[in-house]
């Protein structure tokens, strides 16, 4: 396992994180004045300094990127499918027009939620499948321009909304039957705050092996939450043995970056600097 | 498939539902004349007006049960394992007492949240391992008394402060090394709110089979879910189809009770005729 008291040479920043503190741009900028060398973007924040300043803004700073965040949101009805597919080919070439090394991929849950305006459906089973479908027309895009896809398992709290993948088994079958030949180009982004509480998250990460572990998010899960989306916690303020979880994939081989990633109404109410030195610092204790 | 639209003889009324509208006694009375001819108690309800009352009121009104809720808690840390052991005891006990078909177990979490007052932990792995330890106990304990434990898989969004088993595959596990004879004394009770997200409910509820499947309860999932314990739905307000799962367990056998528990804040502010009306017109409509 590395050590990483000593210095944050493998935090990334997800961008999320201080959303609301400046655009993508000043982000950046102030990454770099903090020494944090990696970031990983969002699409619409991206997309409002738009494409070719938000490459300019990294290339500028010399930063390296863990990720895109995101495609998917693959249900929709017959009406909104062809806006999905365009979606998801649009986040395959902007990953890659950012140096991306995987675009992170939210499934989508029940159509109505993914995207907007399609027919209302309970069907959770025919959106399971709707997703495996998307996913695999993605893949040979993604293959064509040489994009990993990392399918991101999330909490089944999020089922209905956000994606109705949701745990790492589920994520895994669907790679291996995607991507049999384990190629490099389908695998996981496994975010503490989603996985910690399966009783298999050991054994998948196992499963999935240092080719299958794209990406590694942290965050922690407070007790009480008090919202679904909006209040996840910094690391080491919650009940998450985020070393514990960073020990397993790194067994496995993975010696990526682990990307901070922290949605809440809390930390976007602090100053920016003081957001990014207390990841900085947490990041040397509770990781 | 049975129809349920005509009538609601298969209707249990967990009285968690109605908990800030009448005390026990006055809920059975409520429930006898509307015709609701089975309940599913909870503990601090029982307690509240006294054991024997509660079983005089039970009888009195001619009421079956399809449950009692609930036992578990098995995660504590040693100064706090004998009271687990001994509260376990006494809710079989008060079980077999009232004539309950099956005590439902909510296993417990992280042990500070589980039994207050015990020294925090995030090691949900040797949560899990504790839970299965006090079950294995607490079975041996049933097996004499002849009371059926109802292992119940709660949401994974509980797992840290309700309950660290959280899957229909993760609670089978159990039951199939705890009880490998499938002997009766030991199975689920399947909370449509709890399980429906699942990829593998359907694959679980058929390995379950007939003689693990000891209580099937019915609510439905918001969206958005405001409050993470107290916004749970009455049916047909959702997003779970209900029906699906219905016709799932039924197709293994299971002909019991539907027991419809919902914890909300927002039907705890209704009268309890418009609660009890509205339980009953919604389980031959949309359950």
């Amino acid at each position: 396992m590395r050590d990483l008291s000593t210095d944050h040479r493998w935090l990334s920043l997800n961008t999320a994180t201080v959303r609301k503190q400046a655009d993508f741009v000043g982000i950046v900028e102030a990454c770099a004045k903090k020494g944090i060398r990696v970031v990983s973007p969002w699409r619409d924040q991206v997309a409002q300094v738009g494409l070719d300043r938000a490459v300019r803004a990294v290339k500028d700073a010399g930063l390296d990127l863990s990720g895109y965040c995101r495609g998917g949101m693959f249900t929709a009805d017959d009406v909104h499918l062809q806006e999905a597919r365009d979606d998801n080919r649009r986040a395959v070439d902007e990953a890659k027009a950012l140096g991306a090394p995987c675009l992170v991929l939210v499934v989508g849950g029940l159509p109505q939620y993914s995207r907007p305006g399609s027919v209302a459906s309970k069907d959770i089973g025919a959106a399971q499948r709707q997703v495996e479908e998307g996913l695999a027309e993605l893949l040979a895009y993604a293959r064509a321009a040489n994009m990993p896809l990392a399918l991101e398992p999330l909490h089944p709290m999020y089922a209905a909304d956000r994606a109705c993948v949701n745990t790492m088994r589920q994520a895994l079958d669907i790679c291996e039957r995607l991507d049999p030949g384990n190629s490099g180009m389908m695998g996981l982004a496994v975010d503490t705050y989603h996985v910690w509480w399966d009783f298999e998250v050991l054994a998948q990460i196992r499963r999935a092996g240092q080719k299958r572990l794209l990406a590694f998010h942290v965050c922690d899960w407070l007790v009480p939450t008090k919202d679904m989306l909006l209040d996840r916690g910094m690391m080491g303020d919650g009940v998450i043995d985020i070393p514990h979880l960073r020990r397993a994939v790194e067994a496995e081989g993975f010696a990526g970056y682990v990307e901070v990633e922290i949605l809440s109404s809390d930390w976007w109410g602090r100053p920016l600097d003081e957001v990014l030195d207390t990841t900085i610092q947490r990041f040397k204790t509770a990781v």
